[in-house]
């Protein structure tokens, strides 16, 4: 595959076509291929009205007279994210007739619940950064983080409430619940530096996948899919979700072009066992596994780990494969999609599933 | 009114008669009157099968393959408390024609909302003990707790799915935005030595009699209710959350009698003004304002701050005026049922509203 420099996203299109587009805080309007934009910005772009509706229901239901809760969640909200799961939310409505004044109350219900555990994931994990800003407990502190998240999470459910469905509702509270079961198996087996492939898998079917999977469950739904459209859907959201999560976990060692940044290190450094670690530790020699058994073991830190970590990843290919294992779920996204209505939706959505293994490179 | 030895409960019945019994962790079976139990007492045997199938329905929905949640909720939920919430909503169900197995799950749903706000008001407050025992978060961490707290809150969200009414979804998903609200707002004032009544009973209403008065009212609409019944119970619930939390805020000065243990002194440590300071504030003199501004704002305390706290508290008879308060709501609750048919279910929860008051004593 031709690769540009770091910040450009390449991608091959089926049809032998290349598009490509700058991204980052440091893009300039000028760099970017504006008739080729990054599959985010297209589906936000052909999401238009829906989108700028979203936003709107977001910033009213954060309302509340108390203000650090307004204050501390549109810090984050505003912070930009690309409002991903609810783009799916409205486009697989889209796709299947239509999104209602439901599906966008559903969409900003799924982005809460996606605020709220981003909130507690950073108290937990005591990040210091999110989306390249200050993290909020390290200006609000821990206790109005855990609070203003519990907020958005129970706003998440009036949200539903006026959406008017309880069969939907039913999918985004079972999601929101293996959510919290992912994060605490995650949690119960940090530095366990034996951690199995299947365990990874379901940390990340059950921490990333199932919000993904839930949030274009109940766009189908909303938009009075059918079951088989809806089941076509979560399909499409849960393998989206898990790799959208691999190729997180290769960028945070850099990622196929191995570029560092302070949105790297992070899994090691809190000695989460992700799927790079565990590639690399099962085609390792002995050395390599008595590495990673005392770096992602809990031990003390020595200042040239890191790089000996990245340095193991790439001699093994680990973080290659990984994104290999991305392109198997991306291609399971696509497929999922098959058999639902020829729309520029449905093409959004699968060139999403593309995007999401790309900005790996 | 007549006050036996601390330990011992007394209330006067409308009709003279006088009940009392012991309670507290010291208490043997034979220091019980047993044909006199305490109102929570009576209730849950009123309540007999009804608040078994709610303990197996909270048992049940704690289930999980990750073996820390349903360890680190248990601990909490078998820890002793009353289910007090729990037992409003039975009771106001039974109260107008019966439970349902939708009451049922309601119930829980109210257990396991508080639970969760439980466990995460012990991480924000660094609560060391709770309900006499070591708080989970100092067992199994502040990350554990947070998280399993975010599980037991969907939890909460499914067992209402499953009860199948939205408008009954909808009360509680409005009360548990509520209690995030009032303890953001609590957390924002913490330290203000100069906090008003208004402020103070805004906090309460909001983190505990929001729920108090959301539990009673599905229990009365799970029931088939009419609109003005369930208004009556919430009115009933939202007064006795008032006068609960009142009680609880003279108790941790020690209560009417004075009895300091260690169940005493938090809010005093944690800088959280309650009603017993604000009125000993307000009829203080410069010293004693001074006092308060020193050791409720934020400042360093002196080891006989908190004992130099009570002596002014009952100098200034704070103690005895806040569960006079507390009596007007609890009195308020009483009147709230007036209407309500005149079963031993409306006795219950009025006698509740009694004993919510006298527990100060």
């Amino acid at each position: 595959m031709t690769q540009g420099p770091p910040e450009t996203i390449v991608i091959i299109r089926a049809n032998g076509a290349r598009k490509g587009s700058r991204l980052g805080p440091g893009a300039t309007p000028e760099a970017i291929e504006r008739d080729a934009p990054s599959t985010p910005d297209a589906l936000a772009e052909l999401l238009g009205a829906d989108l700028t509706a979203v936003n709107a229901i977001i910033h009213d239901r954060l309302s509340s007279s108390v203000a650090l809760i307004p204050d501390l969640a549109a810090y984050l909200i505003d912070a930009g994210g690309k409002r991903v799961r609810p783009m799916i939310t409205l486009a697989a409505a889209n796709a299947l007739g239509g999104a209602t004044d439901g599906t966008r109350m559903l969409a900003a219900a799924v982005e809460f619940i996606h605020t709220a555990t981003l909130l507690h994931d950073d108290v937990v994990d005591e990040s210091v950064l999110r989306r390249g800003k200050k993290s909020a407990h390290k200006i609000w502190g821990n206790a109005a983080s855990v609070l203003v998240g519990d907020f958005l999470f129970a706003r998440s459910f009036t949200l539903m409430v006026d959406a008017d469905d309880l069969a939907v509702l039913g999918v985004l509270a079972n999601a929101s619940s293996t959510i919290a079961e992912g994060e605490v198996l995650q949690l119960s087996s940090a530095n366990d530096a034996d951690a199995s492939l299947d365990h990874y898998m379901r940390i990340i079917s059950a921490k990333t996948a199932a919000l993904f999977a839930a949030a274009a469950r109940v766009g189908a739904m909303s938009a009075g899919g059918t079951a088989a459209q809806a089941d076509a859907f979560e399909a499409y959201g849960r393998n989206l979700g898990l790799a959208f999560q691999l190729v997180d976990d290769a960028l945070d060692y850099g990622g196929a072009s191995a570029v560092m940044g302070k949105n790297t290190g992070d899994d090691f450094r809190e000695g989460k066992i992700t799927l790079p670690v565990i590639l690399a530790r099962e085609t390792g020699d002995d050395d390599e596994r008595g590495f990673w058994r005392r770096v992602m073991g809990g031990g003390e830190h020595r200042p040239a780990d890191f790089e000996h970590a990245v340095a193991i990843l790439r001699k093994r290919n680990a973080i290659t494969r990984t994104i290999d294992f991305a392109r198997v779920y991306a291609n399971a996204a696509r497929e999922a999609l098959t058999d639902m209505p020829d729309t520029s939706w449905r093409s959004s959505l699968t060139d999403l599933a593309d995007f999401v293994v790309e900005r790996a490179h």
